[in-house]
C-alpha cells in the first residue's frame, strides 16, 4: 500500500539527473487526496523528519484518502554548499527564489466558467483540473524550453495539482513555528495547532501554496461574478517548522501530530485517532506581518525572544559598531519597534548590512 | 563647471559606508537634464568607460543641459567576488536582482490628474516631480526601514528622478550591443545607433528605465482618460553595451558617440557637433525577444554568431554529453531554433543545466 | 592614553580602501607588549566583543605594558555574504584560508645566530626583531606584488611582530571554548582558564599564532644547536571563543577575564586585580585532536554534547537518509567514535556530504 | 575492447552518489599503461573534448598499452554554479583546491629501498606499486573517515597509480596552452608540442602529476643514496589547454594530436602514425614562472597578448580607477613588468582587488 518511486526534476551539467523521492500511500476509502512536500529551500530540512513521522502515523493509522509525499524536494538547493551552509533559497545562477516559480495562467477562467456555469460541483472539479493539466502540458511543450527552476517547479506541481490538500513544509532562518493561512481557510487552520499564523490573501504569486489554492479560489470568485456560489475546492498551506539547518526528529513528531489533527478534521480518519493539546493561537494579516530592517551596518545581539509578546519600545536587538571602539562615536545602539508585536523569526548571522531584515514580527495580532 | 561628489548608498557590517561617485556638469543653457548611470550589475563594467568618454566629449562640447553621471553605481555588487568572477547581478543575501528594486506607487496618479487636469505642461511637470519626491521621502521615513537593495535603488533614483533623460548602462553576459526602447520613444531611439533593439511596453517592473519613464507614461495615460493629451515628459533607456567582465575603452568611445548623437537630437547641442555613420537597426517586440533554454544538462559549444541572422533550423549550439563517451548513448546533439532569428547574447559558461538560458534572440524582426 | 587609528589592509575593485580599526593603549610601566586581534575569519565575531570588554578592563586597571588591539581585522571576510551567512573563512577568489598567509622565512636563522651567539638576551631580542622587519620590508617591495591575502596578513603582522604576546581571537563553527597552546608555553596557558586545550608543535604553517612565536622558538632551537640556551621570547595563542555568527557580550566579559588573568601572570598588573574561578582544564596533543568525517551523505542530528566526555561507541550523531523513506533501505544510522573523547565542536549545517567534518574531539586527554 | 563504467567518488547530502565516467581501452601489446583525466577543476572543460578526440584516435589506431580515461572527473566541481560561472577550483565548503588532495607518505621509502636494493627493476616496480596500494587501503580504512576532497582524490588516484604515464588535463583562466614538466622528463616533454613549458621540481605537493611521479622520483633518489641508479618509472604531466569555460572541439583535435605524438615516442604505436608540425617551444624554471599582482584595486584592460614576447617596461595592462572620474586624482595607470617575459595567462574578470593575480608570465625563458 506504500509505494516509493522517484521523479526526475532536472539535469546537471555532468548529465546527472536530479531526482526527488516520492512516497505514495493508497487511501482506504474516500478521504481527501493529500500532497506534502519538504525542503524546497535547501537549508530547510525539518520537513523531511516530519514526513518521516507522518509516514509512521500513516502506517499505524491507514488514511482514507491517497497521500503523496516528497521529502528533499530540491536536490540542487540541498546539495548547494557555500562555506558550511546550504545556499538553498534561490537558484545560484539567477537568484530566483525556488518557491516563486510555480505556474498558473488565469486566462482560462472566464471561458471555463461560462462553459461550466450550471455543472455539478464534481463535474466542475474534474473538468477544471483537466484544464489545469492541459495548460501545463502546453507550457512544457514549448520549443523554447523552460528554466531550471521551472522544470523543478512543474514536476512537483504536476503531483500537487492532483491533490485536494497541499502542504509545503518550510522553516524560517532562526524561527518559531508559524503558518501561512489563506483567508478563506482560516477556520480549518486552527487544527494545525501552530502558535503563530499569518492570514494571506488568495492571489497568485508563484509559491506552491498559492499555485495550489489560488486557481480554485479565483474560480470560485469567477463563478460568484456570474451569481453562483462555488466552494474553494482545494486547501493549501505553507508550514514554517522552526529554524533552518536544524533537524530535530522528536520535535518533528509534534509537528506531524498537528498535521494529522488537521487532516482528521478534513475526513482523513473518521474515528479521529489524533489528539493535540490546545495552545494559544495568535494571528495577524499579511499586511501586519512586518519586517524590521537594520538601520545601519554592524554586528548584532538578537535579544527579543521568539513567540513572546514584545511591547513597543522594548529591546529588540543591540547593534554594535566595533569599528568605533575606543573613539567617541556611538559604539552600540538599542533597536526597538514602534508598536507591540510578537517576534516570529530573526536573521541567522551576527553581521548585517544596512537594510538586512533583522526580525519579522506579527503586529495587530488577534486570536485565530 | 564639473563637480564631483559622492552619495552614500548603504553600509557594510564593518561600518564602512558604501558610496558611489557622482559627476555633475552644469549646463550652458536650456537643454534637457540628463542622468547616466553604469555598473549597477557588478560584472557589467563597460558603461564606466563610456562615462569616461562622455566626460571627454562634454569637456570638449559643453552641453546645454545639466548632466549627472554615476559610474560604478553598485559598490556591493562590483566588489562581490565568487571565484574569479564578479557575482554582481543579484543581492548575495536574498537573490534579488539589483535592477528590480526601484520604486513607484501608482496610487498617486488619479488624485494628481484630477487636481492638475487643466494646468500648464510646465506646471504639471514640476508638480508631478514634487509628488514623486514626496512619495519617496515618505517611504524612506518608514520606522521599519528599507532593504539593502532598496537603500541603493532609492539613493540612485533620487538623482535620476530629477532628469528628463535617464540612461542606464548595462551589458549582457556574452553579448552584442542592444537597446531596450519604450514603445513611445521608438522614433528617438534610432539616434543611439545601436544595431539590435527591443521595444518594451511602458509598465513598471522595478528596473531603472521603467521607474524613470513609467510614472510619466502612466500620467499621460491618466490624462488621456480625462480627455487631455499630455506628452510623456521623460525618456529612459537601458543600453546593453557588449559583454560583462570586459573593459574596452576604445569601443567605449563609439558607444559614447551614439549617446551624444541621441542627446543632440534632444537639444543638448543646438549646433549638432556629433556624427554617427548610420548602420542597419533591427528591432522586435519584447514578446518576440525569446530565450532558448537548454533541453538537457551538458557542456556547450556556442556556434551561432551574435548580431548575425540565423535561419530556422540552422546550428545554434552543440550540446555535449561527455558522460556517455565510449558508450552507445547520444554523445552530442545540435540545437536549433524553430524560427528565423538574430542572436543577441549567449550564456557565459560552457557547463549548463537543463533549463539554462543558452541564447536570447530577436524574432519577427523589423527595421527600427 | 588610548588612541585609535586605522590601518589600510587592501583595496577593493571600486577603489574603496579596506581598513581595520586599531586601538593603542600606552602602558604605565614595564609590562609586556601585547597584540590582540579578532574576526580574521569573517563569521567569527565574538572576539570583537571580547576586545570591547578588555578595553573596559584596561580603562579600569591601566596596564603596565603597551597594548594594541584590532577588532574586525578582516573587512573583506566580514562583509562577504553568501545567503544569510558570512563566507569569511577563505578568500572567495582563491579559496585560501585567511589565517594561513602570514610570513616567515627561516633562512635568516643561521646567519643571525652565528652573529649574535654571545650577545645579551636584550640585544638578541632587538636585533632579531629588526631582522624580521627587514625581511618584511624586502618582501613588500617586490615588483611582482603580493596577493590580496598577503596584503592583509602583512599589515596585521607588522603590528603583531612588535609584541611579546600575541592573541588571535577566533571561534569554531558550533563550538565549545578551546585554546591552541604551543608546547613550550603549556604552563602559562592554564591561566586563560579555557576548558579544552590543544598542544601544538612549534612549527610554522602560516597562522598568526605560529607566525608570531615560531621564529622565536626556531631561534631558540638554533641557539641550542650552538650550545646556548635561549628562552622563547614571544608567547602567542589562538583562542576559540565559542560559535561563529554569535555575539554574546556578557559571555565576552568572562572571556576577557581569562585573558586578563593570563596577562597578569605575565606581569601586566603587578597587584593582580583579576580573579578567575578555577575550572577543570582538559588537553590533548594536536595529533590526538581528531576530526570525524561523515561516512556518507545525508542529513544530521548532532547528539553528542560539546565539552562533555563521550565514551567510545556512544551516540555521536544520527545520519538520516530521507531519500530512502518508505523503502527497505537503511533510513538512518547512528554514528559513533572508536575511542573515548571530549567533543569540541561540530559542523554548522544539517546537510552533509560524504566526508564532511562532523565533529572535532579531544582524545587521549589529560589535565593541562 | 573499449569498456565504459563509472566509479563512485563521493555522496551528496541528498544521498545522490557522485560518479565519474571511466573509459577503458585494452592495449594490443606491450605498450605503456596510460591514465588520462580531465575537468578536475569544474570550469576547465576543454580536456573532455580532448578525451573525445583521443578516443577517436585510439579507435582508428588501437594502442599497444592499456588506456584509462576519465572525463568530467569532478562532478561536484562541475555542477557547482555561482552566478553564470562554474565555481569549480576549490571545495566550496572548505576552500581546499580540488587538485591538492592526492596522497603520498614518504615514510615507506627507506624500508622499501633497503628491502629491494638488489632486486630487478621489474620486481621493484611491482613491489613498490603494491606498497603504494597498501598505503592507500590503510588510509581509506581509517575509522575517522576522509574529507570530501580526499574521497574524490583517492578514487581517482587508485586508477592513476596503476599507470606508467599520467596526464591531467586542465586549463588556465584566460590562457595560452602550457605544460608543467617534471625536470627529469624534460626531453620527452617536447613531443607534446605545447608552446610554453614550466619545469617543475619533483617534490610532492598534492597535485595529481606530483602524486603520480614524485613517489617514483623519490624512490630513485633513495636508491641513489644507496648507490644504485634507478630510472624514474612513471611520467606525469599537467597540460593546460587554453581557457576555462570554453569548449572547442576542433582545437581539441590538435591538443589530442600532441598527446598522441608524445605517446608514440613512449612506445604506444611502434609504427608512429601521428605527425605534428614542429613549433617553437619556450620554457622556464618554476621559480621564473612569475605572477604579477595588481598594485591597487580597479578595473582592468588586459593588453599584453598571450604567448607573445613582452619586453620589460612595455604595456601589460591598464588599471582604471573610475571612482576618480572628473577629479584631479589619477584616473588610470599603465602596468608593466620589470623584465622581459612571455605572458601565459591572465585573470578572467575586469574587476580586481589590490593583490589580484593579473598575469602569469615566463621569465628567463629558453628553448625547451
Amino acid at each position: 500500500m506504500i509505494k516509493t518511486t522517484t521523479v526526475k526534476v532536472g539535469e546537471q551539467p555532468t548529465g546527472v539527473p536530479m531526482e526527488v523521492p516520492v512516497i505514495k500511500i493508497q487511501g482506504q476509502g474516500n478521504g481527501p487526496r493529500v500532497y506534502i512536500q519538504a525542503n524546497i529551500h535547501g537549508a530547510e530540512v525539518q520537513g523531511n523528519a516530519v514526513i518521516y513521522q507522518l509516514l509512521e502515523f500513516f502506517r499505524q493509522y491507514p488514511p482514507q484518502g491517497d497521500v503523496v509525499m516528497v521529502p528533499q524536494a530540491n536536490p540542487l538547493g540541498i546539495n548547494q554548499k557555500s562555506g558550511e551552509f546550504t545556499l538553498g533559497r534561490f537558484d545560484p545562477v539567477t537568484g530566483t527564489n525556488w518557491n516563486r516559480q510555480y505556474h498558473f495562467d488565469s486566462s482560462l477562467l472566464e471561458p471555463f466558467s461560462q462553459q461550466y456555469l450550471d455543472a455539478d460541483e464534481a463535474v466542475i472539479r474534474d473538468a477544471f483540473r483537466e484544464r489545469l493539466r492541459e495548460q501545463f502540458y502546453e507550457r512544457q511543450s514549448s520549443p523554447w524550453g523552460l528554466t531550471c527552476g521551472q522544470h523543478l517547479a512543474m514536476n512537483l506541481q504536476e503531483m500537487a495539482m492532483e491533490a485536494d490538500i497541499v502542504l509545503d513544509l518550510h522553516t524560517g532562518p532562526i524561527s518559531a513555528r508559524h503558518l501561512y493561512v489563506p483567508e478563506y481557510a482560516r477556520e480549518r487552520a486552527r487544527h494545525f495547532n501552530i502558535p503563530l499564523n499569518i492570514l494571506i490573501p488568495s492571489d497568485f504569486d508563484g509559491a506552491l501554496d498559492e499555485a495550489s489554492f489560488s486557481p480554485w479560489w479565483q474560480l470560485s470568485q469567477q463563478f460568484a461574478k456570474h451569481g453562483r456560489k462555488l466552494p474553494v475546492m482545494v486547501d493549501a498551506f505553507t508550514l514554517e517548522l522552526g529554524s533552518q539547518e536544524l533537524l530535530d526528529v522528536n520535535a518533528a513528531e509534534r509537528d506531524a501530530l498537528g498535521i494529522c489533527n488537521y487532516l482528521q478534521h478534513q475526513g482523513m480518519w473518521p474515528d479521529k485517532p489524533f489528539n493535540c493539546d490546545p495552545i494559544s493561537l495568535y494571528a495577524c494579516d499579511l499586511s501586519d506581518y512586518k519586517a524590521y530592517h537594520s538601520p545601519a551596518g554592524g554586528q548584532v545581539e538578537y535579544q527579543a525572544l521568539l513567540n513572546q509578546p514584545l511591547a513597543a519600545g522594548k529591546p529588540l536587538a543591540t547593534l554594535w559598531h566595533f569599528n568605533t571602539l575606543g573613539s567617541e562615536s556611538c559604539l552600540s545602539r538599542e533597536l526597538t519597534l514602534p508598536c507591540d508585536s510578537i517576534p516570529v523569526l530573526h536573521f541567522a548571522s551576527a553581521s548585517v548590512q544596512q537594510g538586512t531584515e533583522l526580525y519579522k514580527v506579527l503586529t495587530n495580532t488577534f486570536m485565530l
